[in-house]
């Protein structure tokens, strides 16, 4: 798997596209229009004839459209497969599945590793900044595209539960369901610091370029896999970490006396970095994170999260938080479900039990499966639902 | 306050010093004999004719010996300014305080930045790697050389309390009190995972050249800054962020849709990044973060962690935690004060509450003080210590 194979999807996916015409641009908080817009997708299942079933799923920080399929770039399975397939709790056999690729990523939809057609050169940072809004807002163009007037559900974890909140603000009419996972409405001071150190570390490697590292040829995958081993500290519990590694060795009897990796941590930390830049452009790490850090639902609501809702009385809710998640903790879910009993939205509220911390939510928890799938069944019993999709 | 001043502080400190010649090395644990060793310290106060006020303050990571009178570099005050002096919790109008900058350290004692006598440059990489066992042999050295027999106190907290603890068991009959806090007697997976971060964004800096940047007249303060960064959200609790920063913006209305610090606690971040890399040298972070992974005191003792202190029963002990500290929780300080109950040495324990996190045990925290001030009294009477040293 080569730095060619992954940064070619920006521009070549393996995935469905959409592309809008110029006279479509995207509309972004910044102010700017961007034109034409990409989306890149991929879809499961069949939609059913009134188009009641599609599952929208929003993708984190640096997930894409690939959710339960073989990875183009990696060979490994779709990150979300424990649940979403047939019979998984988001039963392909039962809904359409929808995901794309967010604005400003790399895997097909435009995004600072696109060809900008004005220069002909990847946009890098003459790409707009982009939010969490304008992520959904490119996804409401694509679903008008499918022709589907309402979600059956919009669902995502983390940046992906960004998301949906998002849609049950903007668009409280089109979403039935919405599941926002191991998530918060706004980004806290340490969220955003975290973030901070990931981007002072891409741009602090030379081979950043002031983001135009794609004209010169070259990469910043130091600065790029240092911004991931930050950030995957926190996607982990402390538990997990002192369970799986400790202060175990790796293939060694004793310490080396050396700054060689010696601990299994260390290893395993220098591997997820190494892997990540391996599929993931770092100006894109920029700017999705960036989205995350500008992110604060209650600001477009004069600062009252209630407001964000208050057309949403008829979507159901079911917000999802894990124990041990110390980047999104239960405590900003539990703001999430104090706005919505204010908005008197329906909204149910399950913390699952798990040591895996924040990760939990790509893993197959036996305890979120389950809440899941009941949610959705429920849902689609209100929603008049076939068992299968015809 | 130029990098310059900051670098000439490691040959040439505005400390004293004690120079040891070559026939008396630091046995160190990785095997290498360390010659001639240079300790820079700083003292306070007036030792008592019988040499029983003697209290050794043993420094954190990025800590120095400049305890309480102004950093020759920073130009700030000591760093436990507000715990030592005359009338303070450590008050030096009673106790003759004694604080050596670490081996492996950058303000004066033997380091990577200093010049390696062999060859007439720093010594980069060749200097041996340093354990925590080898900083309180070092410090023990030099108490040898006042010709202190009995140490009144050793006192200190993060690293510095991994000293504490070291010198409890290396030389339990020359420690009357012992006041561990905010540490561990091991260092966990988060812990050494964020240390990891930390070297690998000072080794991904193409400026660090191996280590040897000092013969190219460079420095890699891009990298050492980020590290800094990273290390730096972890003396903080999440609530002490969101208080203080919140999502405040820095000096501007509104969001600029850039990759600016438009929020204050990433113009925070920077700043700490930035100031920290005038100061400190990369290669001692390197060599003081690789000297807190490898501390698990159990590990000389058979994995017993009681057996560490089983030599210390007559050292009153007092174990301090901060309630928000995540980075050495009070977890750790219990796992401390089990294994010194297990050993029936007597021990205190004192949980603080403060939100300010690991960086509280630096703070003028009004019950950590009364805590340290009526610990040190009691010893200070058991001791047969005058209220003023003569």
């Amino acid at each position: 798997m080569t730095a060619n194979t992954a940064l070619r999807e920006a521009d070549d996916p393996r995935s469905l596209q959409v592309r809008f015409s110029e006279d479509q641009p995207l509309q972004m908080d910044s102010g700017a229009l961007l034109a034409p817009l990409t989306i890149a997708y991929q879809t499961y299942g069949t939609l059913n004839a009134d188009k009641s079933n599609a599952v929208l799923i929003c993708h984190a920080l640096t997930g894409d459209q690939h959710v339960a399929n073989i990875h183009p770039v990696t060979g490994k399975p779709g990150w979300w497969a424990a649940m979403v397939g047939p019979g998984r709790p988001i039963d392909t056999d039962r809904y359409f599945v929808i995901c794309s690729n967010v604005v400003g990523g790399c895997m097909g939809s435009t995004g600072p590793a696109s060809v900008n057609p004005a220069t002909g050169k990847p946009y890098g940072l003459e790409m707009p900044v982009v939010t969490i809004r304008d992520m959904v807002r490119a996804q409401a163009m694509l679903i008008d595209h499918l022709g589907i007037d309402t979600l059956f559900c919009v669902a995502g974890g983390s940046m992906g539960g960004m998301q949906v909140l998002q849609w049950a603000a903007s668009y409280p009419e089109r979403v039935f369901s919405a599941l926002p996972v191991a998530t918060a409405a706004r980004h806290s001071a340490q969220n955003i610091a975290f973030h901070e150190v990931g981007r002072q570390a891409v741009m602090a490697d030379p081979d950043w370029r002031g983001g135009a590292y794609a004209e010169f040829g070259v990469r910043p995958v130091k600065g790029l896999a240092v911004a991931r081993m930050a950030a995957h500290i926190t996607y982990l519990s402390e538990g997990a970490l002192q369970r799986k590694f400790g202060r175990k060795l790796q293939d060694r009897d004793s310490r080396t006396f050396s700054f060689d990796a010696d601990f299994q941590i260390e290893n395993y930390l220098r591997h997820q970095g190494s892997s990540f830049v391996d599929r993931f452009d770092a100006n894109s790490y920029l700017y999705v994170t960036r989205a995350c850090d500008y992110f604060d639902l209650s600001a477009d609501y004069d600062g009252k999260l209630a407001h964000a809702f208050q057309n949403a009385v008829k979507t159901r809710f079911c917000v999802v938080s894990f124990n041990s998640d110390w980047l999104y903790t239960t405590a900003e879910a539990r703001a999430i479900v104090h706005a919505l009993n204010a908005a008197t939205a329906p909204v149910s509220f399950v913390e699952i039990a798990s040591d895996k911390g924040h990760d939990a939510f790509l893993l197959d928890e036996p305890d979120f499966m389950s809440t899941t799938r009941g949610f959705l069944e429920a849902a689609a019993k209100a929603r008049g639902l076939r068992e299968r999709a015809p």
